[in-house]
């Protein structure tokens, strides 16, 4: 958690990373905490500190300027699983599972139902939370908790279309969209208005969709700039 | 957009009419916004007078006592899509299709990010965002972005028979629930129940309830009291 | 509806009850209010209190400790319908099928909006609410309305493979998790993380968690301390 929260707030200042991606090294995506280590801190104030930690991860996914995109291939369990539901998208191998797994040694996971309520559906979420069980990618896919499924060989083809598709996109108005989204989901859909209609109308006044515009209507490429 | 709230204003004061659909005279339902009338009038207040009319246009189809249904054909796109969202129910012919594409231009659909993002999963809002790319008719329907597909010669005969279902209905009953849903949606459960008990109530002491009671239990069809 | 009240009352303080299933005795799971009642005391304070009472207890139902399942064969209707959507989880018969009628008598579903709204996308419950038409079992299961369809003579082992599954938990990590879920889902992102991160350090605390992650790293089976 350290070295991701590192890598994220050194990402969220470089103006050059257009798009994230965040993958697991192993043979699965994410198992969440470490349990051993876990005990070995039994302390309240210890998980008090882990989970603010965690969350603070996650938030910083959220709040991180450009999108992230969770590449998932084996398991995502528990705070895995949480991973997956807090990036902005996700494409996953078709043999990956999704599990909010802690509900089997006696932890239910809490902190993962926070991104797993705003990607699934209440009856859906609650199911996963209380039996433990693992959902396949496509289901996954079809509760609106990855983007897409892809078979593991071509994973990474999949994954490539995607980040070439935000790619050739305006960093700003990629960056300014991705801050609104959010923010307005929380608000009531009048103040939810009125707040992205004063983001789009300055999104308006950036260079890029000027040009944008002026490209699209003279049928040539248009020619972002970038940071 | 001006043509549209007018219209719309004058139908919210019109009892006489039960039912709005809101369909595209040309080969596509919507594609959102003149580009090139935007570009012309390239001032930061310019562009803030036209999202809040366009946001004012959307919120009236929330507010319009009658229920509003789009009728899609062709491509809906960037506000063209928002509409589509924003109205209550949607039928689409199997070759329409949907895209907030804004962001292709520079542009990303802050203000369509409104009601799609209350329409289906935060992914697959995300995605649609950030890549601008289609969907088609029969994966908008299951991700709830609307209600019913239909073969282009058919489109009209699937509207009728959602027109006729709602037609069939008291007036004052199909009123007083749209006003009441979108409300006790923003609401918390605790809120939202006692709101909704007290809209019930009053909808139980309107003529149309005991009639249409009384008609249910006596087997006849019911005589709705239209406006 | 008050015995129904009097049980969840009941089950509240009765530790020895882990998972709460409502089922139908008769041919429907539940067909809702009784219209007859409802027309012979035809004034505006009983509908009032009567919608108070439907409101509590349902509120009961998300408020009680334990997980409540619907098991539904039949139809479910109106309240019925409601009854179902404000359950925890649900598992119906394949032949099962759900409506919000209301309507159909001039009584638009104001309540049972409240939990159908929080269950199924907008358009999809303002689809039902506004035409008053049933929807299969798969159709809710696709919906997230309900979690699982069974063959009619495999309803009863389906729904118990959801028990055991929850019986298999601890007891306290099920009724911490039910209880967070609800009201995080209500929060802002940033105060939901924070409070799920407090309920998850305290799950921790509890001697299931501890023992349930001793058992894991064994690989022998936990022992739960049940209340």
């Amino acid at each position: 958690m350290g070295e991701l929260q590192s890598a994220l707030d050194v990402i969220a200042a470089d103006r050059s990373v257009r798009v994230v991606v965040i993958a697991g090294a192993g043979k699965a995506f994410c198992a969440g905490h470490d349990l051993k280590e876990m005990r070995a801190n039994n302390r309240q104030e210890y998980y008090e500190a882990l989970f603010r930690r965690c969350s603070k991860v996650m938030l910083s996914i959220q709040r991180l300027p450009q999108p992230v995109i969770a590449r998932v291939h084996g398991v995502a369990t528990a705070a895995g699983c949480q991973l997956v539901a807090q990036c902005d998208l996700a494409v996953a191998s078709s043999d990956a599972r999704f599990a909010v797994s802690g509900i089997n040694v006696g932890l239910f996971c809490s902190t993962p139902s926070v991104p797993l309520g705003r990607n699934v559906g209440r009856k859906q979420a609650m199911e996963m939370l209380l039996t433990g069980e693992f959902i396949d990618a496509e289901t996954a896919r079809e509760r609106g908790l990855i983007n897409r499924v892809a078979a593991a060989d071509q994973l990474d083809a999949e994954l490539q279309r995607l980040i070439d598709a935000i790619l050739a996109k305006s960093q700003v108005a990629v960056e300014t969209g991705k801050a609104m989204f959010a923010k307005q989901l929380e608000m009531g859909i009048e103040a939810a208005y009125q707040y992205a209609g004063q983001v789009m109308a300055c999104n308006m006044m950036a260079h890029d969709a000027g040009e944008g515009i002026d490209a699209f209507m003279l049928k040539r490429p248009a020619q972002w700039r970038h940071s």
